[in-house]
């Protein structure tokens, strides 16, 4: 044994690289010993938000990095744009607790090349929507980096202690529905990549990139969908569980089913997809059902609703029902247009596979 | 007017520096559209957290960037202590509302240069941290970066509503405390900056860095002053005002002064220094004096009483009664030991100005 450790210790380890794991892989390791101390933490890592206990309500707290170079690229994303998408992203996670965002936190670290003018641009986008979102801006922290732009934003929010909506309540014979439509972000972002490599080659083109507003503004200005919230509550609709839509559909399937102890069956036919999406995603020969499916940053909601509920909602606009919640032995299916059933596999974003 | 739009429209803006402003500058700027819309929020952007009400009790949220390169330093920072730091310097602010921190909230994006073992040695200091100081890791973010690794950390903390101490709190008369002792953070850095160099031009040299333990312990692995706000709050004292000391005892003692309207002044000969701290000081020609007023990075608290609190705490170990309170015409001043009068400057810790 004596030897064994020498021997350890004179070896060089060898280390494991992050990307044999991928981000959840990664984030299951770096959490399993995390052992939770206060009654007050409802939730901790595993959801959409963190959950804690201030009695008759309880409050929402998010966490969102957004990196240069990973989850933005500064050719062609607008700094306002940016700004705006990253208090989004954290709103949706809040909406997708059910709940009301209230503060939001700021961390920025920027190079010294981001002048005052462009951080007064983030700002502006991220003042935006806040007002939009009736949300305010708390508090944060504003720093140097060596090289390229950090944000890391914090939401908090809160709801009825009765209203809280986790991924893991999900039953079998619930009802899987989603908001808007999916996979336009993907193909968004497809067309800036394509425009970028198209403006090194030769600067001087001026593309006509018109014909892809829809697509390039759901990549670049994504909404969260407190509508969709405000509607299920009117309608005396509580969710079972809901998740939004930041991976991918398969991938927050996967994820509802895994919390729930569930599988899910959902069909092809009925993903929401837009003709404008479809048309981008054949220009660039890719199936809209896989940008769907794997794109991700749609920030749509999906959610499980028990079919006693189904009448409530059933003429409601801008959801639908794309399949429903299963034992857990069934796995999780969709049935393809040609009526094939196939796996759902995560192979959303995942920025440590890149 | 129309001439002049177009000018300004054809002539290339001037941008503006950032470091031109300092990191309290640019806040400023950044932050002076911010208005806030929900009765709940307490305390946005101006003091060491947000306040949130929540009715008998109030939440604090702090958030704090540790940005490689600029915050620390991967040839001389082991990544559990960077772990622990990054957690210990949310809960500080948390402390300094006089509030407890229960949860937090981890944001980290680290180069493909980071292995999992590494990312494990940071987890393992941050929980570390967590279970020192009695907190849930409870949610976070975890993604790559282009370079360098960067943590955004959030504490959610909870106070009762009459215990929550700000910065703006502070009376003329009251008598000013600061806990431990200062500027040994900053004496530590200067020693590893030292052997770092020393290391480049020679990497088979073993310096003997032993005698300095103190001053690195101080920089690499800093504590919160939990003892200090339990101590005060079993005399039955609660300060007036309280922020804790990142930037440096000057630059904190302005804090104050400004949201508390308030001037101040205090006694060179009283400011806590450690010997060690002093010794290191002399030998990097640098007056230690200087170094408790700008360092940084210390971690203690600087609190503001009513005199007639002074009987319940003049004998309590650990805090030094340090100078007091005055009005806002008279401005923040030391008197030296020679007994002249110097005005107070923030030359804090500013990573802008670097």
């Amino acid at each position: 044994m004596g030897d064994n450790k020498e021997n350890k210790k004179n070896k060089k380890t060898k280390l494991t690289d992050v990307a044999s794991l991928g981000e959840f892989g990664l984030i299951d390791r770096l959490t399993k010993n995390i052992s939770l101390r206060h009654k007050e933490t409802l939730m901790g890592v595993g959801d959409d938000a963190a959950v804690i206990d201030h009695g008759t309500h309880v409050g929402i707290v998010t966490k969102d990095l957004l990196v240069e170079g990973v989850h933005f690229d500064m050719v062609y994303t607008p700094l306002k744009h940016l700004g705006y998408k990253a208090i989004v992203v954290n709103l949706s996670d809040v909406y997708a607790m059910n709940g009301e965002p209230q503060q939001a936190f700021v961390g920025l670290a920027a190079s010294r090349r981001y002048s005052l003018e462009a951080l007064e641009e983030l700002y502006a986008g991220m003042l935006l929507a806040c007002e939009k979102y009736n949300v305010d801006l708390a508090g944060g922290d504003t720093t140097t980096s060596a090289a390229g732009l950090f944000l890391s934003i914090s939401v908090v929010g809160r709801a009825k202690k009765e209203q809280i909506t986790y991924r893991s309540g999900a039953r079998a014979n619930d009802l899987l529905f989603v908001s808007g439509d999916l996979g336009a972000a993907y193909c968004g972002q497809l067309v800036l990549q394509r425009e970028k490599q198209a403006y090194k080659a030769n600067p001087d083109l001026q593309p006509d990139i018109s014909k892809y507003a829809y697509v390039i503004e759901r990549q670049l200005k994504p909404e969260a969908r407190k509508d969709i919230m405000e509607m299920l509550r009117k309608a005396g609709v509580q969710p079972t569980a809901m998740i939004d839509i930041s991976d991918g559909l398969a991938s927050e399937i996967l994820h509802i089913c895994k919390r729930s102890g569930t599988g899910a069956t959902i069909y092809e036919e009925k993903i929401p997809v837009d003709r404008r999406m479809a048309q981008t995603a054949h220009e660039f020969n890719i199936d809209p059902t896989t940008c769907a499916l794997s794109g991700g940053e749609d920030y749509e909601l999906l959610f499980a609703i028990n079919q006693k509920d189904y009448e409530k909602i059933k003429d409601l606009a801008g959801i639908h029902a794309i399949g429903h919640i299963t034992g857990a032995g069934q796995g999780a299916n969709m049935v393809t247009s040609s009526g094939q059933v196939v796996e759902l596999v995560a192979q959303g974003w995942d920025s440590f596979k890149k």
